[in-house]
């Protein structure tokens, strides 16, 4: 099956298409990346759940790009609000005050948990977890960082330190004060669990052992993805949230959640963390604040956070904090994801159309050892042998199968999301019941090649 | 003398003023600021080189706000040339290639010098400054990075740590690897220097030891302001730069010009080091790349270290590399800039205006110690004592003193940009003759009150 339709280019778009891919092989430097080994695809038009490559063919997007258009691409609405306030007034600088940055502060401290009543804007994820770590360490005067093994808390030197995944260890001079630990991952169990409660339970001992054995006094906050995304997508069991929450208070130590990729309606709840019935101290927040139309992050603070700077000054800042445009496009882009209950919808296609969907791909693909998520966040970890769980491309790489597999996704007409031995179902919150089901089935599909490759 | 009009808002625009300052002080944490001691300015529309304030107020904005603002306010093309990207594609992730993020990259790589030719994009200037580093890092398998005491290169950890100026100082933990040397600045001189001439070559020489003590072998690079922007507009003496770039060869070490601030036109030519005939080996930028109309920032890479990371991942990345709405910005913004000869407008007003008239006033107030700049980037610093050199306020602070000043230029309709002593000359690169005049006359009359407080 196949959802690839005919070219609606014209000569025009592909020419100029042809033209992009010249130009970034001779001066774009990507990120993550071997730049010689790369042939990017030129996106030359996206429209809701699809985007079209450089020679026309339309490809339905279940990446939402990096997991931040949560409200498909070129929604009407954030466009139009885009535009406007690109006519009014594009830019001030963060010690004045404007409407629109106002008005986007006003709609998050509403969204978040708790008492996170005041925001702090930064331009992206990585920058948010940085300012969080920072006003955790004034805050409390103490120094390092716990976070999960498996996590990825963003690019630059702090932000990829605290990170777990395989993309800090270059970037690891061993000075930059984190500490890492294993959160709950029942599937891969590195507790010998045999059950979710077992899972819970022996995670949350493993985390106070090391707060203990590393010091109280020493830790000035635990950062965790609410739902790890790129790492992995573990919803983390009952009670293990709020575990966290309790031993972070009892031990004086920040709990910051970072919602940068699992919050704005992605898990099926406005923050991940809302499953859990859990407040923070701190929560990171990008990618679907604005669905990545214009760059935006920031970090919600609770008012005993902020009452630290009330009369002291926070020593951090960046020129574009609070940019009127990208203000405004997180304005319009809460409002239509309110006005056209996508959180709501994220959550019951996940539950009706996806959950049962990989249920069912799960018992015929022998090469799919287990799905999991929620909402429009889920992950399929593929493996090369059920009994061993030995993935189909080891920890921190890529292998031929794998891209055997996302090449025939492609060539069917399906964008995907793929990290190591997963395919993550991540699409648009909105999208519609008619084309999840047509990328699902395209996914049961390609999942037989996978298949060809399990032994045992 | 006074620019302020008629309040030109409506009743609409004003009671929206009003909600934005209140939501403001409930909801926006503010950068860099103790944040109960703030009463931001409302910026409620802008044009050209004007700020209109919450009152209704017009201001003459002579600080380009964060010196970024380098086309003024509300370009009409570049507004225009953003809405047409919004309309078309607002964002891709950064894996894929898209025709304005190449068409940004091409420009860019055309205007930097040397063979600056693989661009790197980022959300900010912070950022761009952190994977700088980092591919100095990699790129020499070394690990210190040597800066100035008077510099500032970013809010994020790594950024804020390399930077001098005393917002480092609550962030510095003292493991980041950043060491800090005196830059020339004579009329602050550290060798008890008397001409430009001894000033430059002493603290050549003065690095050159810095290199030495810490030992060449473990310096991954040397990063400095071209002209240092924030710490004060410190024209460097000729021959500095060109003997940076001599010892970063000699010892094996990265140049990095910081041109986030100095680049685009602000110094009067498209980077501050083009006065310099001086090529560094990565360079970075952002601000004036869209005068901030849409967050971007970025590295212009070299050949030699783009080459190690032609077959190596470079580990390093954001969400929002080469986003196409900031993409756009930047390549209207540069067009605009070329077509309206906007670099030469700089340089040329920055010579037949400005020079002169701080000239003038530096002769007429015993408050001026010195004046200093090119382009439109100059700086006025400001003495209680010439003999001394006391500043009128002390480093790293603000004074009753400047308070009354900042006071008394917006009281007459003039947005002045103020750092500790100093009041800095940075309107935006195409402003007219007569609104340049208007300003610095507001200023020539404001400095009657320093005067005031001058002793002996
Ligand atoms: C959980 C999480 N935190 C932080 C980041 C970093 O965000 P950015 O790429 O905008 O810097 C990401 C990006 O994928 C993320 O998924
Ligand atoms: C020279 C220099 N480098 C870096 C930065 C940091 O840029 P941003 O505020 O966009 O992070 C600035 C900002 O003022 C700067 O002037």
């Amino acid at each position: 099956m196949s959802i690839t339709t005919d070219s609606p280019l014209t000569e025009a778009e592909l020419a100029s298409a042809k033209r992009a891919y010249e130009l970034d092989r001779k001066h774009v430097f990507h990120s993550w990346s071997a730049q010689e080994q790369l042939k990017p695809m030129v996106i030359t038009r996206a429209d809701g759940s699809y985007v079209w490559d450089g020679e026309g063919n339309k490809l339905l997007d279940f990446s939402s790009q990096l997991v931040n258009t949560n409200i498909g691409h070129q929604h009407p609405k954030v466009v139009a609000a885009i535009q406007e306030q690109a006519g009014k007034l594009c830019t001030v600088a963060p010690q004045h005050a404007n409407d629109a940055r106002s008005e986007a502060a006003r709609l998050i401290a509403e969204l978040t948990p708790g008492d996170l009543n005041r925001i702090f804007f930064t331009n992206g994820g990585a920058d948010a977890v940085e300012h969080a770590i920072r006003m955790a360490r004034l805050h409390t005067g103490k120094y390092k960082v716990l976070s999960a093994y498996r996590s990825y808390h963003g690019g630059t030197a702090l932000a990829v330190n605290v990170t777990g995944d395989p993309r800090r260890i270059p970037n690891d001079y061993g000075n930059a004060g984190a500490v890492h630990f294993h959160a709950p991952f029942l599937y891969r169990s590195q507790f010998h669990a045999a059950t979710e409660a077992e899972e819970s339970q022996r995670a949350l001992e493993h985390l106070e052992t090391a707060i203990q054995l590393e010091g109280a006094s020493n830790i000035a906050a635990i950062i965790l993805e609410s739902i790890p995304g790129t790492a992995g997508i573990m919803v983390p069991p009952p009670g293990y949230l709020q575990g966290v929450r309790e031993l972070a208070t009892k031990y004086g130590i920040i709990y910051i959640a970072d919602e940068v990729m699992s919050g704005f309606g992605r898990a099926g709840k406005w923050f991940a963390i809302d499953h859990f019935d859990v407040a923070p101290d701190l929560l990171t927040f990008a990618k679907g604040v604005t669905s990545g139309y214009v760059p935006l992050g920031g970090v919600a603070i609770s008012e005993e956070i902020y009452s630290t700077f009330a009369q002291r000054p926070y020593p951090g800042g960046l020129t574009y904090s609070g940019h009127p445009l990208a203000s405004a496009a997180a304005v319009a882009t809460i409002n239509a994801m309110r006005d056209e209950s996508m959180v709501e919808n994220a959550a019951s296609l996940g539950e009706s159309v996806v959950a049962p969907a990989l249920a069912r791909m799960a018992e015929r693909h022998p090469s799919i050892g287990e799905v999991r998520g929620t909402g429009m966040f889920w992950a399929i970890e593929l493996v090369k042998n059920r009994a061993t769980r030995e993935p189909l491309a080891p920890y921190g790489a890529s292998s031929p199968e794998m891209n055997e597999l996302i090449g025939a996704c492609k060539s069917r007409g399906l964008l995907p999301f793929a990290n190591f031995n997963r395919i993550h179902v991540v699409p648009p919150l909105n999208i519609n019941a008619e084309d999840l089901q047509a990328g699902l089935a395209i996914l049961d599909e390609v999942f037989d090649l996978a298949d060809a490759h399990v032994q045992g």
